[in-house]
Parts: C-alpha cells; structure tokens; sequence
C-alpha cells in the first residue's frame, strides 16, 4: 500500500479482513506490510489465514525515532512484539518501501519479466536488534526509456493471481493465471497497471493520478472555489471521466481548467467540483492506459482487470472504466495478505497448507 | 500578466521597454496592468509612447489593505498618485483581474469571437475616490461544453496584432492581421493559445503549465529529488519535450514519473530534473496544442506563432516549438502597453497618435 494512503478521497478502506481470536490457532509467520506512511503487520496460522493484525502510523517516513536511532526497530518492536514474546521463532517477511534505499534494508529491484522466483531469490535479510531476522522482498524494475518501479505492489499482484487461481474453476492445477495475459490495476497515489503474462509481470505503468489531484486541489487554483459535498457524487465524477475521454488528445493540463471556468459559468457547483476533477484525473490516466495497451494492440475494452485497492475507490474505477467499454473488471480482496503468504511458502518460510 | 508571476521560471522577466524622463513630453493616458499578484501602471504620452512606468505587488489578491476599507483606491493612489498630482484630468484605463468578480468592478465577459470594437462595448467605469473615472477592459469568455475565459490576455493580444500591424511591410491600412489567421501563445502560470481571424479572437485554450509545473515539483514525490542547478540546463529541458512529445498519449500523470525513475536508475541527475520537468509539462501542452488545432485541419509544424510573455521563457517555447516542426515563432514585446494603448484609442479615450 505503499505511499497510497495519503489523500482522503483515496483513503484505503477499513480492513475487513476477518481475524481469528489470537492464540486460538498455531501463529506460524508473521508478514509485513510496510511502507512509507504505515505499517500493516499480520500474525497468519499454518494454514495461511489470518488471525491478528496490527496496524500503525509507523511507515518508512514517519518511523517513532530516528532511522539512525533504531527507528526501524523501535516500530517492528512496537508492531510484533507481542507475537515474539508468545514464539520467538515465527519467521518474519516483509514487502513495500522498506526495501527501498530509504528502509530498513534495500533490497536491489528485481527486472521485468519479474516472476515469483526472482522475488523469491531477490530476498534480502536484515536482522533485528531483537535478532529475529527479517527477509525483505525487492522491488520490481521495468527498464527502458521511461523506466517504472514499484515496491510492495508486486506481492500484491501475485496475491491477485492467488486469488484468482484459488477461484478459477478451470484450474486444476492452480495455475489458470499463467495462460493468458492478465490486467491488474492498483488505483491509488501512483497508481499501477501491470501486465502479467506467464505468472510474470512482464511490463507495468505508473500514473500520478492520487497524488497530483491532490496537489492540483489543495496547491492550485482549481482548490478555490471547491467544496467538498456532503456524500460522494457520482454524476460529477463521471461527467469528469467523460471529458477526458472525449477531449483526452488536449491532454489534462487543458481539461483541468474547465473545473474553473465550468464553475464560472455556473455549469459546476462548488461541491461538484471534487468529484468532478478526480473524473477528469482517472479518465486521463484510462485514456493514457488506453493507448499504452493498444500499442501493443491490447483494447482496454476487451480486458476483464483484476483491481487491487480500497473498495470505494475500486468502484470508481469499475465506473470509469464501463465508460471506456471495459466491463468486465471486478476486485480482488486481501491481495497483500495473499501475496505475502505466498511468497513466504515460496521462500520456505512456511510450508504450504 | 494576469496572475502569471508567481512560478519563479516562468517570471515575468524586467521590463525594458525605455521609459523617457517623466514630465519631459505631455502625458495622455494611465493605463494599468491589473493583474492577481502584480499592478503595472503606465503613463503615455500623445504619441503612444511609454513615458513612466510604475510597478507594484499590489495584485487584486494582494491589496495594502482590504477591498472593503478602499484597498483598491489605495493601491490606485500609490501607484497613480504622483501622476495624477500633476495631470488630474488624465483618462484611466485598466486591464486584467481588475475587472473579475474579485476585482473592484465587474466587466462582464465578452464572448468569442471578439473583436477590439466588443472589448470596447464592454468596458465598464468605476469612479474612484479621488473622483478619477476608471475604465475597465473585460474579459473574453468562449462558450461552451468547456468554456474558456482570459482577462487580461485579450489587451496583449491586439497589442500583438497591432506590433505585427506596425512592422508588416505588405500592410497599406496597417491591417494585414486581419487577413489570416494568426496563432499567438502566452506563456505562464495558465497559458493561452489564441487563435486570431479577421481581426477577431475566434477560439483560445488554456494549459495550466506553470502552475502545474509548480505543484509538481512542491507538492509531489518529484521534487523531493530535484536539485536546482546553478544555470537553465537546455539539454534536460528538450530532453523532456521529446519525451512528451514521444510518449504524449500515456498522458502527463504516466510522463511526470519518469522524472523520478529516471533518478532512481542514475540517467537524470537531481539538477537536470527541474529542467526536464519543465519540459515534459510544455512538451504535452504543445502536443494537447498540436492535437486541438489538427481536429481543425490546423497543422501547428505550418503556424508562425507569436509569442508573449517573458523572453527567457519565451524563448524555450521557440525551442519546444521547434521540436514539433514549427520553426517560425517569434516572441512579441511590450504587447501590453501596445493593447492598453489600442484599446484607449479605440474607446475614444486618447486621440490616435
């Protein structure tokens, strides 16, 4: 979730992943979610379900000391501390920014086609002051050009294609997502869009959709004459989807002032504005998915993504994405706690249930 | 100059229009650039010549003291007083914010296509309260699905027509801008592209460029890297162009993340990332540019645009043109005090020089 929870319109939903009374079941890994503005820990059985979770502030960037100070320690004691004392040995995996230059320990980006054995084998371990090690999962690199990086993304693509292989009907091998190439979608901050072919991210693209509403809103002059509305209006998010649809070719530095001058005109409401503006942001970033795809002579249309995110924000996706002629996308729920417990039966952390 | 000042590269660069000693030649006008964060005010003498200019931050948003207690009648004063000391019966003439619903008084929009004689119907006066009539140019509103709106621009822009009036060797009647379509850019904080036929503003667009540009590198990931270098680095600023101008369809949310990959994987260094920043933004406004004018069988490569705005960035639009095959701009100076003056003589304030 890394980086991906810092604008409200964005907010990553509450989890509602059902957790079993702690120490009711055998804890058999403990994995972690860690990125740069929160810390997700979760205490798994040996049969790769959840039974605890921990949430906190503690993300890379705003760790309770000092990196320098043990601040990485200071918040995985403060996370997992009492899962240690209870068994000191449970192995520990964690993915996301704290893998990145800035983390507890980097952890090199493996490169596109990246599969899970290259993560797998691209695992670093750092070992805490409580000496528990932890083992890190890397990064994942799309050289070229334009390069593009994600980090704690890629576990959760593959716990997207867990999901997927674990309710395939077709598959009896649990294998159904390598056979044909799969679009998986992370809305959020940066959001993502990967390409999976073969049971390997084989290239993926970056947009700055989350962040750059948020600077456009609240650092432009757009922010001005917004009013947030009292529930979400979908009309006006869907009528900002439709511009950059229809007018995408001028690009979102043109379409953007029309929230300004829509309002001038009194064809826009204050508290229109919001959603209206996050239409135009998400249209542009599927008008710019649109073209990247069919390049390679992919139409977005004929895609059934896999979406990875926060409920709501995943709905509108879902919205914008039927504008575009692509129907058939759905969600895919608790994809990170799924990737991470199946990388850690990859790693042999744990054995496979 | 209508609230294009406030990106430190993309200001306004020093007026160096000549001003005659102040008092040497009669004075016949006071014409004020009234913009959001700047008031610029001119004295002219019978023939159209600047002969004193006075400079103030006293923008519409930035008043000595609040509208309601007389902040524009203070700032008029300041900025006019010692000229009207010695000429009471000047006539005044303002253009720019000056006239919005945020400005002292009102002047309604005039719609597309606008000509010099609509700007002139559409002046309003307000009597300040050293009993001085201020006339008030409006603004231009192009209707529509996504309207558009200038204040401020329009008096540039005849200031412009009337430049290329004055050096065109084939104008008999000083007229020959009517005889075509003219394409006149400014640059800025929310640049404009007008398109100028039969002496008419017929359609315009607006980019949010530099205040993108700005939020961008404040307000996002992307700036955290960047590095101010000591000189404008033109290689990493056409760099970013050519990268907008390759990859224009992905759109400016997938585009601006390269500035920080590029850093990560060490081919961009943190002092080329301002530069290449500004690129990527001014290369997909001119490829939205390219895109609007083609849907009217325009090719941007065969236009001679005029350019108004500062002469740094003026002359980087020259070179970003360049790389979209439109190699004949050429920048337009002191087209402010030229429009004020027009537009005086027009209404009837000044005899024609």
């Amino acid at each position: 979730m890394t980086g991906r929870t810092t604008q409200e319109h964005m907010e990553q939903g509450k989890d509602t992943h059902a957790t079993a009374q702690p120490g009711a079941r055998k804890a058999s890994l403990i994995a972690l979610d860690w990125g740069t503005t929160s810390l997700r820990a979760y205490l798994f059985d040996a049969a790769g379900e959840v039974i605890d979770t921990r949430v906190s502030t503690a993300g890379i960037m705003n760790l309770p000391v000092p990196a320098e100070e043990g601040g990485f320690d200071a918040a995985f004691d403060e996370a997992c501390g009492v899962w240690l004392a209870q068994s000191p040995t449970l192995p520990v995996l964690a993915a996301g920014m704290v893998g990145s230059a800035q983390g507890w320990l980097q952890a090199p980006y493996v490169e596109t086609p990246a599969g899970e054995d290259a993560l797998v084998g691209g695992i670093v371990k750092v070992r805490a002051a409580c000496g528990v090690d932890v083992a890190v999962v890397p990064g994942v690199l799309e050289p070229g050009a334009l390069p593009n990086v994600m980090r704690g993304e890629e576990t959760q693509i593959f716990g997207a294609l867990s999901a997927m292989n674990a309710t395939s009907a077709t598959s009896a091998a649990g294998d159904s997502a390598s056979a044909q190439a799969t679009l998986i979608g992370l809305p959020g901050t940066h959001a993502k869009w990967a390409v999976v072919e073969g049971a390997r991210i084989a290239r993926f693209y970056t947009f700055m959709t989350g962040e750059v509403y948020a600077a456009l809103s609240a650092h432009t002059i757009l922010g001005r004459t917004m009013k947030r509305p009292a529930a979400p209006d979908t009309a006006a998010f869907l009528r900002g989807v439709s511009v950059a649809r229809e007018h995408g070719s001028a690009g979102l530095l043109a379409t953007a002032f029309s929230t300004r001058t829509l309002g001038l005109t009194e064809q826009l409401a204050p508290d229109e504005q919001p959603d209206y503006l996050s239409g135009l942001v998400i249209g542009h970033e599927l008008a710019g998915l649109e073209a990247v795809l069919a390049r390679r002579d992919v139409a977005l249309a004929a895609c059934a993504p896999q979406l990875i995110g926060a409920d709501a924000l995943c709905e509108r996706y879902k919205l914008a994405l039927a504008q575009f002629g692509c129907t058939g996308a759905h969600l895919v729920r608790h994809a990170t706690e799924r990737g991470l417990w199946r990388i850690a039966v990859r790693a042999g952390l744990v054995a496979a249930s």
